[in-house]
């Protein structure tokens, strides 16, 4: 096992590092041109293991911008790799053409398994509903562009928080920032789950939980709008989804310096009036992605943090997720670490009783 | 509404525009390498949400001979953003990536439709049936660089010029060239449309109709040929589908310094043999298409010629062609300009009853 | 027909010029950086008509880390291109796009019809089961690269010896080297075909053939394993297939220097923990194959070593082969060489009698 600076999950960095590659990416964004050379003559292979062409389109501006070049697959039916083996085979041929890899994958624990017989270093684009940490770095850049630093802000999360892992990932990276107090916007049924709420306040944090967008806007600094799915509602609660679309009418409670954010692709929890809005920041998001995403290769091909990937022990337990990755690439070794009086899954994250 | 040199229709452009393409295209012909840094540093997106493989490799070669690089999709069935979102939102993405966008879209007036909401220049590589200019744009190269001017000509068109629409803005463009006679061989009920006559006559053009190649051929200079498809025939004319085939034999009656081109793909309308004649100019054609390509994205890139996209009047009616891109995407805007006693839609060109 | 140094098949280059590549292959593996603008300017095409993602990725991996740039095609379903047109068209319009052109095609002798009509070279990446010649590269320069020479070694080779044609090929050009000794590991059913065996006799090469491993691997300086179908065995002698498998267990019995490679991708033929001991080159084996393919581009742009494509011989019989070329591109003319008694088809090289 080779050592790289992976990005299989920001809870590898600590803030330091994170803040790194946004002042990089802050840069980027001021100066593109300045890097336009920067990765000459490097490969970056995007392995697309399901389709998500905005995530690989982003990926693949950064390196071009960069003056690096493309390889890769986006659709799995008609990728005789994708299809006909083993993570590790493909990982130990794609790694040994390109300098940096981006996989995306639906099967959890993917790209943290990749990284175990990669040969260069990898980012995970996404594996599975699991972990999607370039999404916060875009977050996090955008802030930073729109409101000048991530601390001291009064922040809602709008949405589908219970099962929307973005979410989570944004509000554990936040919590790090000092001064942040946090408003979950949602049905009941839908809220922040507990060990979200527990890190913020281990973080010195603070939360409230409001069923209205509406109640919670006019306090905000930023609001983080992301996509409901009406069929999770109760069907007690159905009229409850209507409040948690942003309108050009709540966007009149809203402060002036606002800023509106949505990982996209929007599906009508923002009215598209609400795009003329100068507070409405979701577009430009996307183009922070490009040059946070730009840092990110930057500072992965330096190679100065590398991850660890496995804590090897317990290797006698098996992972009882049925979404994790060991369960279909059985040659990989079963590695947990010890939390509290549970067992985690080092691919997964999945809690397993020992 | 951000102001660009988009190309959403040839019409939007004067001769002195066309010619100034024309002549950068037949430069870039001749030195190519002169040409191979021009777009350095920059990203083209091809977004095609139906294949169309040459045309999208076409300009992809015009980009990586001009030296810059390309992002885009080519199916959209494994293309999330083709799928998954509004074309607002996906060109309001793709145009902060990238610095040129080329858009083919089997939705009539897309091309339009996305050119309101794009932050970058946006190229029309095929709306439906409804225009195509890229391909007007290369026969004129090839007429230019194979006959050395485009006037005072003796054009051929046959084949079905009743559907067929890259003849009609063929024959329109050409008949803004001085001394231009154009002869349509089809079969009566396959014949050019009285629009494109008018306009022909409106410039000063001439026309004539004939139902057999071997009658049109020997005044021919120019002879474009395009697809048949035969379920257009009715029963009793059937017979008269072998007339528009391109044979050996027919060759033989045409002028020495006559040229063949035609779109391609072909089916069937000219033999295979024809291909080793010297006057058949359809495979170069193609490379122009390429060359002419090239002169595209600079001029596009240059900026200084900015296209009036809405009148913005009517907005109160419907567009009834239910193919147009406002029946899909809802949020557009109506808009109409009047033609005598009717209404324009801005964005199919439908007529419209007031 | 234009003269090209086309790669249709490794026989039509003598072992001064496969040395040559092999030479420079080796060169460019230690020297890679030296080579990043060998290509600046040049566009490759890659014509994938059946998905096989790892030879399309090697061969782009090669194009743009010599500094060109790339177009093509790898879905064949999405392709209007792959599904519309005849071969000869789309090789036409392709060729005069790009500066060199990789093909894939299932239909036997593709490759060489392609070559027929270009207008530039062509790399044959496999046609059907027929050829795969950079396969053969591949495996050559790594043998090179890992045993320093490719002559005196004693060569075993296991798995369906019958049908699999990768493995006729490496046979037939390391019989061309002094010295070699051949083992052939399979079961009687599956056994090298007389046609190569007659081959390195007539060479001077010696062969004896084994029916499992474990006998075999002791003697051997290098072990080629490849994929065995287990359907292809005779009720009879299905444990056979196990005999087949390299382990661990087996791998002690061998030299220290032993060798062992594989095409990819693999089944279960080779146990996972194989790749952990260091004499399992299969994984470098993909990375050479980027190399040598560096070094056929270069040589075949240099274009000194036209290739005859056509023998032109007995053009009034027709090809038996289903699966010939022939059969589906009606306009091509027949060909066949005469061997002996029998005819053989210059397009897919199958008998036909006279």
């Amino acid at each position: 096992m080779k050592e790289f600076t992976h990005l299989i999950d920001l809870d590898d960095f600590d803030l330091d590092f994170i803040e790194r590659l946004i002042t990089l990416g802050a840069d980027i964004a001021v100066n593109t041109k300045r890097y336009s050379s920067a990765c000459f003559g490097k490969v970056l292979a995007t392995l697309f293991y399901e389709p998500s062409t905005r995530t690989q389109m982003s990926f693949q501006t950064a390196m071009l911008r960069l003056g690096g070049t493309l390889i890769g697959f986006d659709n799995p039916e008609t990728s005789s790799v994708a299809k006909g083996e083993n993570l590790k085979d493909t990982t130990k041929i794609v790694s040994s053409y390109a300098d940096i890899m981006v996989m995306r994958n639906p099967v959890e624990g993917s790209a943290k398994a990749a990284a175990i017989s990669s040969d260069c270093p990898i980012i995970n684009a996404g594996d599975g509903g699991h972990l999607h940490p370039t999404q916060t770095l875009t977050d996090l850049l955008t802030i930073r562009m729109e409101k000048g630093h991530c601390d001291n802000l009064t922040i809602g999360i709008c949405g589908d928080l219970k099962f929307g892992r973005t979410t989570h990932s944004l509000c554990k990276t936040l919590s790090k920032y000092k001064g942040n107090k946090f408003i979950f916007i949602s049905a009941p049924e839908l809220m922040m789950p507990d060990y979200i709420k527990d890190i913020i306040k281990a973080n010195g944090g603070t939360y409230t939980e409001k069923y209205s967008l509406e109640e919670a806007v006019p306090e905000l600094d930023m609001l983080y709008m992301t996509r409901i799915q009406r069929e999770r509602f109760t069907d007690a609660n159905q009229q409850l989804a209507a409040n948690f679309n942003l309108t050009c009418d709540i966007m009149k409670l809203a402060k002036p310096d606002l800023i509106v954010m949505h990982p996209l692709p929007r599906v009508d929890e923002i009215e598209l009036k609400v795009d003329d809005d100068p507070r409405a920041k979701y577009f430009i998001q996307a183009k922070y992605g490009v040059y946070v995403r730009m840092a990110l290769i930057l500072e992965v091909l330096k190679n100065d943090h590398p991850v660890k990937l496995l804590t090897k022990g317990f290797g006698s337990y098996d992972c009882t997720n049925p979404k994790c990755v060991t369960q279909r690439e059985k040659y990989l070794p079963h590695s947990f670490h010890r939390k509290g009086d549970v067992l985690v899954c080092d691919f997964c994250e999945a809690v397993t009783l020992p």
